[in-house]
């Protein structure tokens, strides 16, 4: 099952996607607090009552939903930057004001020579998750969804923290969710390609994840209990801009796609700061 | 005027506070949509129509604003971690998820020692600002309120990246939003105190702050426009507990304060893991 969002005005509800057709379900909020209630419900659609094409898109999680970014989660990645493999995942944090949908035009803020492309998976958590083991982490996935966590580098390193290069206005681009039955597990290895003006730049596999996604949900619900709709992107592979010789970045007028197995292609235009707002 | 969150069930609603009582105004994220339609509207308030005792209080902010950490933001402090007095502003992030209130029991998390205070000022956007300049962000700001950044320096530690550690369960408790017309200008000097079972560990003033609210703001609106209700976190001042010989932590029955002139109180028991749910 494909679930997206829909916004009208303020609200944003959850919807079915079938085909080029959607059928909304439950305001976004009202679907996570309930996913027992609702998810029963989705299955049922078998149609869509109106044309996607007609939606205005929206990230399909609540507003109070964590955005917890897992750096360097991949050997060759981590390799790049000049990092070694990390004996814990490094987690930072974006918040949902930052997410966007495929097609959205994404600016370059002021002082940075470009955005840089990060093509990953995002998780969706289903379930509250409180210190749990992995097994019982991993039960508890919603699904999964394409997830472009473009960066400004300049913002990112101007100290030790990266969550301000991280957080650029709708610099989070993030695809439908597809439910984990229709995904299949990420152990089990999707391609994830991350694509410039049509030259493919990233071509990696989920089965190279360092720590794996129930690795992950159990690691981090030791300190903090994961809700229903909290996000977490679980890290690029290899083949990033910033460490090429010379630097690539992102410019106005660049289109940057990010594909991966069985959850779609999310495509994004770049934009001038001035086209910011 | 004093603005508190109070919650029925899943919806929240900004209340003006008149001494011991409150009147609610609006929920919490129309209240912030409508600014210049609700203030006015809400400074005509001039007594509670409810007891404060009998509300269940939560932070007086929408669950999609940001809560934009500022570390190592006093010199006096940043030489206790070992760090030498930053160019930029170090940015880290909180969700709104790990924020309470007053007298909100909080959970040392599995694996920590306790947890440290970190007693602050926490800044309210009252208007939308894309990069714009000092005097600007100055003005956009809504109001301020006592803030602890109660964190978990293990998990904190574990990795580059600080902000595991700084979004353990219930960990954030802030204070009513007093609006700026009777908190004053930080820059004027407000005294932050926090006391440790009724003994004082930190005594700073806000006229210490290496980067002012107005230059916090606008350095970060440069990369991301803020929204009214977001929540700048204007970092702590010497005094911190994993520094000193021995280090010393917040264990299960101590109780923490943190004070700040014209901002009020904020007391928060510590309790076990066991009583995180």
């Amino acid at each position: 099952m494909k679930l997206v969002g829909v916004r009208s005005g303020r609200r944003v509800d959850v919807a079915v996607q079938v085909g080029d057709r959607l059928t909304p379900v439950a305001e976004v909020g009202e679907f996570y607090a309930d996913l027992d209630g609702w998810l029963p419900k989705a299955r049922l659609i078998e149609t869509g009552s109106r044309p996607a094409a007609e939606a205005e898109l929206a990230p399909p999680v609540p507003p109070s939903a964590r955005v917890i970014c897992v750096g360097l989660n991949y050997r060759a990645h981590a390799a790049e930057g000049g990092f070694t493999p990390p004996e814990h995942p490094t987690i930072f944090g974006r918040w949902v004001a930052s997410l966007s949908v495929s097609g959205t035009p994404v600016p370059v803020p002021p002082g940075e020579p470009g955005l840089d492309w990060e093509g990953e998976v995002a998780v969706v958590v289903g379930r509250r998750l409180a210190d749990v083991d992995e097994e019982t982490a991993a039960g508890g996935v919603l699904g999964y969804a394409a997830f472009n966590d473009l960066t400004a580098r300049v913002a990112q390193k101007l100290t030790s923290q990266w969550t301000l290069g991280k957080n650029a206005d709708r610099s989070g681009p993030i695809g439908p969710l597809v439910t984990a039955d229709e995904a299949g597990d990420l152990a089990d290895g999707l391609a994830v390609r991350t694509r410039v003006n049509g030259e493919t730049v990233q071509d990696g596999n989920t089965r190279d994840m360092i720590f794996g996604v129930g690795e992950l949900l159990s690691r981090i619900s030791r300190v903090l209990t994961l809700e229903p709709g909290d996000v977490i992107a679980t890290g690029t592979p290899e083949g990033v801009g910033y460490v090429r010789t010379p630097p690539r970045f992102l410019r106005p007028g660049d289109v940057v796609e990010v594909e991966v197995d069985r959850l779609g292609v999310l495509r994004t235009p770049i934009v001038s700061a001035g086209e910011r707002s």
